[in-house]
């Protein structure tokens, strides 16, 4: 490679992509914000929140100039200070703040889940698709170390052919938390914490449902006026007929595991979920179990690496 | 109580239940015909097969002199040699044997599951009710202490209110297993093992589903010609709308557990289901965990338990 082009090279990665966090939540502050510090290729540009306060407080912490309200989101995305956005709105919001920035030439990463109907989330891949514009959900455990070693296995051939997948993901969700929002907006433990299950199953697979039944219930806590408080399904997978099957409550003790059965072996990731603490990971071959646990690490860190690879996107 | 009653009562529990043991194949050979040696209520009194040489070899091992066909299954039940039958029969036949039992006033313990349909199962019933004869299911885990431990630990609120129950119980089951018959004939994992997962729940809730969605699975394997290979299903329990999921499976490595999930605690049994070693129970409350083992025990000696139960009703 000549000199000269490789040095191109190195400037055009240096230039980091300008990153516009839209919504100020919990996520945003434990996760997104912070994760910034760490992002060899993506910078904290602007903030854009409808509270003033959590502006201007973020806004001095994150050395952040650029602030703006929703209303002038428009003009944010048309004043060429952001060349994404990474929208932690409330899950309902996701498909509109998404078509906005698509429409303004602006990348989008967006908080899981993707949106609340399949609907929506088909609009966002064509708005991205139409503007020509990078479209990418912000999930965690695509880059989490034992979650990526469980699907490695799996594939692997090592629990044999793998038939089956369960999952249980439950926590206590208080009174008055975003999550118990109406179903409609995407509230609920199926929009929150199913999508990890759902996730788990499709990556260590390496395939997707084609076919599905659930019952969601409900004991009649007021907290679960406007949305379900668990669900469980069942999803079947095409060619041999893998199935997958998992829980998810926001009315539980704290449970966040699954396994994998296979025709020769077993393997169990218990916590499977969790960020705050070390993850662990049994597999058991002909009667024998094998145990690691892998570390607490900042999962939210891992941002980098989606943002990372969102730029590499970016640019091809 | 007077001397003489007291007497009279001692005689009369002396008295042994007679039992004939129906169909002479691995559970009866197993389980069944060496529980009677720990039977305090109850005695080997003849056997029943097509097979003489295992009469031959069965009926000598265990000192037992009546021997019959299945021609002559009526004869033993009209000759007087037996109080009750003992069906270890394939499961199709549950109905016609205990029906045929029923009519000629013997009582009748049927091993599980109870029979292949509803419909059948209620014939069974009638029969019994009918002709007053006591009809029970030999099921051995209604007599295990570490699923008696867990029954109580869920029923008295040490994990909250539980909200789920969720089951994995799979095998390998080899090719010419009398297990892997046509469904019609009550072959399939269903029916074998994802019994112990509804009577795990049944128990464990107190209380009977009202609602369930399932999916089967198969995946192509010469042995699942005639029966499924793998079955998920979600139940729905009454009231504040518990729910229960499983998954069983004649295809997959040896995995046998269960949890429940309450609002403020979990329990995992793993192994929860098997004969042939320990029980582990792992109970946990407020993030802090408790494992407990259950040595092993021969659960089949158990039969004696609801040999003796079983006595016990006949004498109400």
């Amino acid at each position: 490679m000549p000199p000269a082009r490789s040095q191109a090279k190195k400037q055009a990665d240096n230039k980091k992509i300008r990153y516009g966090v839209v919504g100020l939540g919990h996520i945003a502050q434990v996760a997104v914000l912070p994760a910034f510090s760490h992002a060899e290729n993506s910078e904290l540009a602007a903030l854009i929140s409808d509270d003033p306060q959590k502006l201007e407080r973020l806004g001095r912490r994150y050395k952040v100039k650029e602030r703006y309200s929703y209303d002038q989101f428009d003009a944010c995305l048309s004043s060429g200070v952001v060349d994404a956005v990474y929208i932690a709105l409330p899950n309902h919001l996701h498909r509109e703040y998404t078509e906005r920035a698509a429409r303004a030439g602006v990348h989008v990463l967006c908080e899981k889940p993707m949106a609340v109907t399949e609907e929506d989330c088909l609009a966002m891949i064509r708005a991205a698709e139409e503007n020509r514009v990078k479209l990418m959900v912000a999930y965690r455990l695509h880059f989490e170390e034992a979650n990526l070693k469980a699907i490695e296995l799996v594939q692997g051939g090592r629990l044999g052919e793998p038939r089956l997948f369960n999952s249980v993901f439950t926590m206590q969700v208080k009174q008055g938390d975003i999550r118990l929002n109406p179903r409609e907006l995407g509230g609920g433990p199926l929009y929150d914490i199913g999508v990890y299950c759902i996730n788990a199953v499709r990556n260590l697979y390496g395939a997707e449902p084609m076919e599905v039944v659930a019952f969601s219930a409900n004991n009649g806590d007021p907290r679960f006026e406007q949305c379900e408080e668990t669900t469980s399904a069942i999803l079947r997978f095409p060619g041999r007929e893998r199935l997958a099957s998992f829980t998810c409550s926001f009315n539980g003790a704290d449970v966040s595991t699954f396994r994998v059965v296979g025709t020769e072996g077993e393997l169990v990731m218990d916590p499977a979920y969790e960020y705050a603490g070390e993850l662990k990971q049994w597999v058991t071959i002909k009667g024998r179990t094998r145990e690691r646990t892998f570390p607490k690490r900042d999962q939210f860190t891992r941002a980098d690496q989606f943002l990372r690879m969102h730029t590499d996107r970016c640019r091809t």
